[in-house]
């Protein structure tokens, strides 16, 4: 199998961790030998990284010093991870990706006029690398919060800088990532994750099949 | 006094430290009210970040995100430290700034072929902003060397991730600081910092009264 680089797109609790396992599984009965990553937080420097970003006051850091860290992270990922692994004929999968920057940041946190600071970061540190296929596990933001806040009160994760914010702000990244989506439909996949995980699954599984073919 | 913002460069060895605190009591006699900082690790996530950077295998992140680290860290200390300190009326001394950055990842490292990836971050990070005046404490490279290892002998620092690279990269790195000061003579005072601790901090004092004429 020729080795892809996938990603994972969507708000919190749009089930991002347990999809990303079973399309694993999945692609293991093709033969793809397949590498997880994530992002923010690929390697034990990626995770010091992730650590100040998702920890603590969200005044600690402004938003151009959070962006930088983002990309650091990013080129971490990219050169430590993604692009070995490719390398080595393996199908790497990374639980979110540059998408998630422009739309968490610019789409959601409303503090940049455009996307040019991030698209001139991206530039810095992808070269032009970019996911062969993209999953978007779109969720209604009421179910998504709901998800993601009994995940964090079963987990009592300390990650909660970016769940603390307003319902409005999770309309936002949503509407965003719809639009990053539609600017590219050739490497999108669009899931409907309302649905239960198994339909969810075959879902990404179907539109897998679709769109390995058009690769 | 109107509020300055002022930065020591230097390679290792030089005696940034001791001179910046002798340098902030002679301002302290001319009713300036001194805020001391340093790249990296100016905050607490700046010296979470300065971790990263200084300890441990020097491959473990490659060029290009030490270069974004470096200037999430700067990012860090301006918005955070330098510019709060000048509003208020405060002069503020960094132990290093972006000069370092220039001297030590293009002209020491080596690795990349002009400044343009640095000069496009320092534009994103500090939008214009410049020191009023650089002291480049200029050492002889065998000099630094044996100071900046005896220093690291009394302290056992882990902090020797730059430490530990060949002469030529030492004598790159002062002559790259040298080109960087001629290219900016209203900015600069070159200090001759083989000479004695006295001598260097009178030197220090004069080229300043000199230079502030000047501003």
């Amino acid at each position: 199998m020729k080795p892809l680089f996938i990603t994972f797109e969507g708000g919190d609790g749009a089930g991002k961790s347990l999809q990303i396992l079973r399309f694993k599984e999945y692609l293991e009965t093709l033969n793809h030998k397949v590498v997880l990553t994530r992002e923010p937080g690929s390697t034990e420097v990626g995770k010091e990284i992730r650590k100040i970003l998702v920890e603590g006051d969200k005044d600690k850091i402004d938003e151009t010093t959070e962006l930088l860290l983002f990309y650091a992270d990013r080129r971490i990922n990219l050169t430590k991870v993604i692009l070995p692994a490719l390398s080595e004929g393996k199908t790497v999968i990374s639980d979110r990706y540059n998408d998630s920057t422009i739309a968490y940041q610019y789409y959601g946190s409303n503090k940049f006029n455009d996307t040019s600071l991030m698209d001139n970061l991206y530039q810095i540190v992808a070269e032009g690398k970019k996911p062969d296929i993209t999953f978007l596990l779109d969720v209604d933001v009421k179910i998504g919060l709901e998800r993601s806040f009994n995940k964090a009160k079963t987990e009592q994760t300390k990650e909660l800088r970016f769940e603390n914010v307003d319902i409005s702000f999770h309309e936002r990244l949503r509407n965003g990532y719809l639009e990053i989506a539609k600017k590219e439909p050739q490497r999108f996949c669009i899931i409907d994750a309302n649905k239960t995980i198994d339909e969810v699954s075959l879902e990404i599984i179907e539109k897998f099949n679709q769109k390995i073919k058009e690769l």
